[in-house]
């Protein structure tokens, strides 16, 4: 077997995310000897501006200093670049422009999971996701391109959704908050969810397979088999950026 | 407050340590706002070379890769760089003369922090570090500057030691882990120690203060809350490697 590749992750938004994926990448790399792991180059910046304030409210864009942290990570070494956090892949584009190595997307990562766990077209995804990832349809329009539908939260269980991701985020991760995240998931199962996709942290804290009413996918786990699935070459990489014909000059 | 000061951590040896530190930090920081915390530069590299094997063996030395992985978190913004792995620290000179800003060395906070705590001079520590890192006398130099004793493992006992510390990195985390390891403990207490030093890992793992026979200060838990006090300016950094004038021209 050839040298495990170099992987290039991005993260800080939140802090703990980038802890969260290297752990799992960690846990998902099979070893005989230690140094049999996988190198990864990690870039943890809190300060990055806030997506979702991004988003949802015009606030600082967080895509320059995202492109010169990809940029930095490529320069380091790193083969393929990821990134530990599903909001802040509104920017894809602008970090994917700013390197010369292939981006691995959570979002697409995610939808051909789903794909593939689908018992069928047109079947129904529900979205535990943070609000600026569900304005910005980054989940509804991949699985859409895979003929899979979606459903969000809507008006005030959505209001509500946000206020517990935020209590979560700040530390509520007791049986109450999975309660509470549950009865989501059931609202989103009844509105024709068949599987639920865990695509925030706060999700992935406190919902498992087994307190979800309805089969769970967890994005950061997806992207974390991804990743190792890419540097051990199991998997080919997709090709980096290019610039189409019809794209700009 | 002035913003944080961005943190270079070396990882890799193990995998883990470099995660296990990052969620330390992430844990010792304070923040009213997830922007708040502290950006952190890492390269995590299982290839490196194993310290252990180079110090007891005549393997080939980490000391150039380590070299070259500081001097490229440097190069990204590191303000000041740490290593999650005590028995590296051997070659912490080739890492400090290769960059331009302060290392913080595990071994030396560890040593202030086990000066502070030790209620008075000739303190007697017992340590539970790893083969190389006990071989290459790291921390009993350290502490023989500070004034202080120190007891390790020997003979027979060193080597049942060794067995243990394989097979909790093997997975071998329940709780006859943690008794065994409480009786290396209990014997380095016998032996004189009023102190312990979880100084890998291993030890860290399955030791915690409530199942240690005397009390216990974890390195890399004094490594972390000295990252914190350095990146947020409550405490001074120590100055960077200077040439001095009787040091090679």
């Amino acid at each position: 077997m050839s040298a495990p590749k170099t992987v290039g992750i991005l993260g800080g938004m939140g802090h703990a995310a980038a802890i969260d994926l290297m752990a799992r990448i960690h846990r998902l790399t099979p070893r005989t000897r230690e140094q049999d792991g996988i190198r990864l180059i990690v870039d943890s910046n809190p300060a990055t501006p806030d997506g979702n304030d991004a988003l949802l409210r015009g606030g600082p864009s967080p895509a320059p200093m995202l492109a010169a942290m990809a940029r930095g990570l490529e320069t380091r070494g790193a083969e393929f670049v990821a990134m530990a956090s599903s909001t802040a892949h509104a920017f894809q584009f602008d970090i994917e422009r700013a390197i010369g190595v292939p981006f691995v997307s959570m979002i697409e990562e995610a939808g051909a999971a789903l794909a593939a766990r689908a018992p069928g077209p047109g079947t129904t995804i529900g979205l535990l996701a943070a609000e600026g990832c569900l304005h910005s349809g980054l989940y509804q329009s991949e699985l859409a391109r895979r003929g899979l539908s979606s459903v969000v939260p809507e008006g005030a269980a959505r209001d509500e959704f946000m206020d517990l991701l935020h209590a979560i985020g700040a530390g509520d991760t007791g049986p109450r908050s999975t309660r509470r995240l549950a009865g989501v998931g059931a609202r989103l199962a009844r509105d024709g969810a068949t599987l639920l996709l865990a695509a925030c942290t706060e999700a992935s804290l406190v919902l498992t397979p087994e307190t979800a009413p309805a089969p769970l996918i967890d994005a950061m786990e997806v992207l974390a088999v991804a990743v190792v699935d890419y540097a051990l070459g199991r998997r080919a990489l997709p090709p980096p950026f290019a610039w189409t014909e019809t794209g700009p000059a």
